[in-house]
Order: C-alpha cells, then sequence, then structure tokens
C-alpha cells in the first residue's frame, strides 16, 4: 500500500445489527462515530462471501462468455464465469473459481493463475472479488447449473475483450475490473 | 450490443416489497419466476441512483485521486472523487460529477467527457456508474465535505495509474472500473 495509507483512526462503529439476511449478504447496520466527531450515525455494509471469477482462454485465444438473466438490472447480461466463494480455507478462491467454470460452462483448464482481486464496493460491501486466468481452457464437463440459472456460452477473440468494454457490449462493472487486471497482466 | 443479447424472456416478477430504506439504497425483493420454469423464489435488488466518478488530470499530468474512511470494509481506500448522481434530468450524471469534484477536492476543470458507464453490480443493484474525465483539473474552490466526510487529496503521475491497480493500493471495483475505461481510452 502506497501514499501513507495507514489504517489508524478508522471510524468506531457498535451496536452491530442484522437488519436482513438474505442468500447473497445481510444487510447489516452500525451506530458509527467519524474519527473525531462527536456524534454517532447509522451506516450500512452488506456483509458478503468473497467473490471469485475467471478469465478462460482456449488454446484458440477465444475468451469464454457467458450470457445470463440478472435480477438487480432486470436484464441478460454478458459476463465471465463466476460466482460465491461458499469453499472455506486458504485456497477457497481458486477452488470456487474452478467450480464455478465447471457448473456454469462445463469447461475446465490445466493452467491457473490469480491476476488479482478487486474490493466488491467498499463504501457498502465487506468483501474482496478474486479473478483467477484459466490457460488452456477447454469442454470437457456437462453444465450444473443452480435451479436458478440458465447460462448461455459465447466464445469470442480475446483481442475483442477491449472493444466489448468501449462499446457497453460487457458492462458488469465487477467483470470489467477483472478483464482490466487481464490487459494489464498482458499487455504491459 | 452484441451476440444477439434481446432483452426477451426476461425473468417475470412481482410482489415488490421494499424490506429497507437506506441513505444509499432501498432492498428490496421481489417474487421472481425464471424463464420457462413453474416455481417463484424470493430474489433481492438494491435499488439506488445512479453513481457518477471523475478521472480528474491537471496541466502537469497528474491524476487526482483521494483518501478516504469506507464503512463497507471498515478501511481507508485510494479511490477517485465521485459520488450519488442526486440530480435529475439528462445532464443529471454530468453535473453531479462537477459538484461532487468541487465538494471533495475543491477542484474544478474547463474540459469534460463522458468515458462511459458501468453497471454497478446487475446481480443485486440496479444502477449504472459513470465516468467522466476532467482535463485541466486545478485548485480553485474549497472543499465542501458531507458532516461524515472527511478525504485527503494526493497527485500522482497519471503515468502511475496502471501500477496503482496491478499493486493493489486503488482496488474499489468501480474505481478500477472507471480507470479501465479511461486507459482504454488514452493507450487503445
Amino acid at each position: 500500500m502506497e501514499f501513507g495509507n495507514p489504517q489508524e483512526n478508522l471510524w468506531p462503529r457498535k451496536n452491530r445489527r442484522v437488519l436482513n439476511d438474505t442468500p447473497i449478504f445481510k444487510l447489516v447496520s452500525h451506530d458509527v462515530s467519524p474519527f473525531g466527531k462527536d456524534f454517532t450515525k447509522p451506516f450500512y455494509v452488506l456483509e458478503s462471501k468473497s467473490w471469485v471469477n475467471v478469465v478462460a482462454i482456449t488454446d484458440k485465444d477465444e475468451i469464454l462468455l457467458i450470457r445470463q438473466y440478472r435480477h438487480g438490472l432486470h436484464e441478460y447480461c454478458i459476463e465471465i464465469p463466476g460466482g460465491i466463494v461458499d469453499e472455506e480455507g486458504e485456497d477457497a478462491p481458486l477452488v470456487s473459481a474452478k467450480r464455478e467454470l465447471i457448473e456454469e460452462t462445463g469447461y475446465t483448464a490445466p493452467e491457473w493463475k490469480l491476476l488479482g482481486k478487486v474490493s466488491g464496493n467498499p463504501a457498502v460491501f465487506n468483501n474482496y472479488s478474486y479473478t483467477y486466468l484459466a490457460l488452456g481452457a477447454s469442454k470437457t464437463d456437462n453444465v450444473d447449473f443452480d435451479e436458478a440459472e440458465d447460462i448461455e456460452i459465447i466464445l469470442v477473440p480475446k483481442d475483442r475483450i477491449i472493444e466489448l468494454i468501449r462499446n457497453g457490449t460487457i458492462h458488469h462493472s465487477m467483470m470489467v475490473s477483472a478483464l482490466s487486471l487481464y490487459l494489464i497482466h498482458e499487455k504491459f
């Protein structure tokens, strides 16, 4: 971490209250005192497990995209595979990445590398989203959708990623961040 | 939009219920029927106004970063200026971008350009985050923090953006997405 970003003088918080518990996150409020101020006000946090997504590249230099319905926007979105890290332990994000890739696409890959992580949205979420690069991806398994998943696979030459972000085809912030980690890894 | 991503066969939803109303979002649930399935289950959406952020570049080719406490992660984070689009109307994101830049940093700029937008997180949020490029930024005004804001300004050569994403100094997904739109605009 740079610029002297010490994690001192954090804003004190107390009276944690779980307001709602959904399958994706808990909505929690605290009474927070901005540092050096003498008042408190309620702040809200969405407590969530980590997320993970996968930049999967085939031997033909295609990237594996998926198309699925997203309830937040009430639209179909074009993304990369990924999901919630349900596993525990140090390797959990990688194990989860491999599982999500198989479940959502039936693809596996021999070579995996962590590209980095971004915070889900540190204003309101308490979690991180990990991005893995999977090289040599190919279709080896059957898909295994959750009861409320219905995913279509789209293979695209990887050289088109920049164009697809620029023209808004891929607009999910977590996926744009993930692809940005990939582009930084590849191009610079 | 590419790949035949028609917005047909959206999953029907009914019985909208506001479960909580916070200053940043409403937590809402619907009964949703996955397309072609004969069951419903509750899905959750965080209804929020649009967000906006600003890639502000000075005449010395520095980018304007800010450091502030973020309740979600309970940490100080290094970001670019931005906030919630409180204004109404077609120009609202731009008006809001200019207002946030002044309030948070005291900087203004003569030249503005929309770099693009990303969806906040279409799995759970219903909103978009707009990114503006502000060129020729300079300190002309006093800051005007909200009662629970305390923001430190950091000027960094813009050529260091990639390094700061790669080493995790800037990790907020909305900011990484915004800077990715900027890098795509500048480099490609």
